[in-house]
C-alpha cells in the first residue's frame, strides 16, 4: 500500500510494560513529506483497500476485529470513525458508543455490557469509548465505582492503587481470552493537546451545526485534564500487550490521525492472511449437486 | 435531487388493502432513459445526499428509521445494503441480519428479537430479513411455528388462515405503535424472476469468490417458489399501510433496484424536515457560559 511508505503506525505503538509519559508523545504531525491534501488522498485509497479486506474477512467468517477508540473529548473519535469506516460495508461493521452505564448495566459486572457488544466472527466492532472507561473516567471520579456495588468496595478509600492494578490485570486477561478465541484487538488513544481541545470546543460553541455536540459537562472534565492524562498514562502502561497493543495517535491534525489509524488496521490485516474460504470436498460436492439440480429444471420461467 | 426526475419510487408502492398479484409487478427495468452506467452515477450522487441527511438525523436525535429488506435468495439484499448504505456514517447505522431463531429467541414471542434490534433515536436500522419471516418462511413451512410453543397452537392444522390474519394484524399494530413513537418504517420487497435467481445461483456455484454464499438449502427453498410467492402476496397485501408502506422493487437489474430503494428513502427524508436541532434559551446560555470559561483560562498550554 502506497500509504505505508509514508506512515508506519508501529512507531506509535506502546511496547509491553513501557512506562508512558504522554508529554513525551507527539500530538501533531511533525514531518514534512505529508500535508492535509496528500493525507486525504492517501486515506481515500487506503479506505478502498480496507473495504476489500473486510469483504474477505466477512466471507472467511473465522476472525473478528475489535477496534477500541479512547480519547479526551473533541479529539476526533467520531470523525475518525466517519472518515475511515464509511467505506466499509455496513453489514459487517458495528459501532458501539458507550455512555454512562444504565441501572441495568450497573447490576452486572463492569465488563458485561462490553462483552455484549463484541464482534461476531467475520465482523468488525468499533467501540467508541470502551471497557477502558472503567479505569479512566472512574479513576478520575472514584465515587462512580461505588455504583457498581462490588462486595467489599463500599467506600472511596477502598479504591486504592491495588484496586486499579487488579482491574487492569482483569482487562488484560479478558482481552487475552478474546484473542485466543479469534478476536483481533487494536486500541487507539487519540492524543490531543489541551490547546487544540480548547480550539475545538470553541468551534462547537460558535458553529451552529456543531452546537449539539457541546455540553458544559465537557468543560468540567477539561478542568480535570491532568487527572485524566495521569489515568491514561497508567492504563496505557499497564494494558499495552503483544496481543492487544495500544497506539498513541497524534491527533491535533485530524487528517494525520486518521491516516495512522487506517495504516495500523491495514498492517494488522496484512499479517492475518485473510482470504476467501476454500471449500472442503464435501462442500465442492454440494456445489456440483446444486449445479445439476438447477440445470435439469424443467422450466426456467 | 437529480435522481427524482428519473425514478419515482412511489409507483412501486403497494396501496393500503391493494390485492397484490406478483406476476403483474415488474422484475426488471423497462424504460429506455436509464442504463447501468447512468444508474450507477445517479446512485453515487444520491448516496452523498443521503449521507448528509443522515448526519442531521443523528444530530436531531428525534426520529429513527427502520428499513426492512425482504426477498427470495440472491435477489440482492446484501449488495443493495452495501451499495446504498456504504456511504452512511457507521456511527448511526446498524444492520441486523436475522437467521434461524435460536432456542433463547424461540423462548420469547416472535417479535422479541426484532424489538431488540430496533433503531435508537437518531439512528437507522436495516433489517436484512425481518419480523416478516414470521409470516413468510413459516407460512411455507408451518411446522416451524410449533417451535414457538404458543398456547393452543400444538399441531399444524391449528395454523390456519385465521392464524395468519391475526398475526399480520399484530404486525400492523406493532408497526403503528413504532410509528406513533417516532420511528419511520420503509419496507422493500426485492422482486426477482425465477429465471434471474437461477442465473445468480449458477454464478455463486461457478465463481470461487462467491461459493461461500451458496448452500444446497437455497435450492430446496427454490423448489417451493410458488409457495413463497403466495406467502409474499398475502403479506404484502395485508401489511402495506399508509404509515408503513411496502415497495415492490424490480430487482432483476441490480443497479435499478438500488436506485429505487435510495429514491424511496430520500423521498421519505424530504417529507420529514430533518434539520440540525435549534437550541433552547437555556442551552444557548450554556454555550455562552462555556465560551466565557474557556476564554478566561489562565494557560492554554
Amino acid at each position: 500500500m502506497e500509504r505505508e511508505r509514508f506512515v508506519d503506525a508501529d512507531k506509535y505503538k506502546v511496547k509491553p510494560k513501557e512506562a508512558v509519559k504522554l508529554s513525551q508523545w507527539k500530538t501533531d504531525y511533525e514531518g514534512d513529506r505529508l500535508n492535509k491534501e496528500i493525507g486525504t488522498a492517501l486515506l481515500e485509497s487506503g479506505r478502498k483497500e480496507l473495504a476489500e479486506v473486510q469483504e474477505k474477512l466477512y466471507a472467511q467468517n473465522r476472525y473478528s476485529i475489535l477496534i477500541i477508540l479512547q480519547a479526551m473529548d473533541a479529539a476526533g473519535k467520531d470523525s475518525a470513525i466517519k472518515h475511515i469506516m464509511t467505506g466499509f460495508n455496513p453489514i459487517g461493521v458495528n459501532v458501539h458508543s458507550f455512555k454512562t452505564p444504565s441501572a441495568q448495566e450497573l447490576d452486572h459486572y463492569y465488563l458485561w455490557r462490553h462483552v455484549l457488544a463484541l464482534p461476531p466472527r467475520g465482523e468488525i466492532a468499533i467501540h467508541n469509548r470502551s471497557h477502558y472507561e472503567n479505569v479512566l473516567v472512574t479513576r478520575v471520579h472514584p465515587e462512580y465505582i461505588l455504583n457498581e456495588r462490588i462486595p467489599g468496595i463500599d467506600s472511596v478509600d477502598k479504591i486504592d492503587d491495588k484496586f486499579w492494578k487488579r482491574r487492569m490485570k482483569q482487562i488484560n486477561h479478558f482481552e487475552k481470552s478474546l484473542v485466543l478465541n479469534g478476536t483481533i484487538i487494536l486500541k487507539f488513544f487519540l492524543h490531543v493537546s489541551k490547546k487544540e481541545q480548547k480550539k475545538r470546543f470553541l468551534e462547537r460553541i460558535d458553529d451552529s451545526t456543531k452546537n449539539w455536540k457541546f455540553s458544559l459537562g465537557d468543560i468540567r472534565e477539561r478542568d480535570l485534564w491532568d487527572d485524566y492524562q495521569n489515568a491514561y498514562e497508567k492504563a496505557l502502561s499497564a494494558t499495552s500487550t503483544k496481543y492487544a497493543p495500544w497506539f498513541i495517535v497524534p491527533s491535533d491534525d485530524k487528517w494525520y490521525s486518521r491516516l495512522v489509524i487506517a495504516a495500523a488496521i491495514y498492517q494488522q490485516f496484512q499479517n492475518m492472511h485473510i482470504e476467501y474460504p476454500t471449500l472442503s470436498p464435501k462442500e465442492k460436492d454440494e456445489l456440483a449437486r446444486g449445479r445439476v439440480h438447477l440445470t435439469s429444471e424443467k422450466e426456467a420461467s
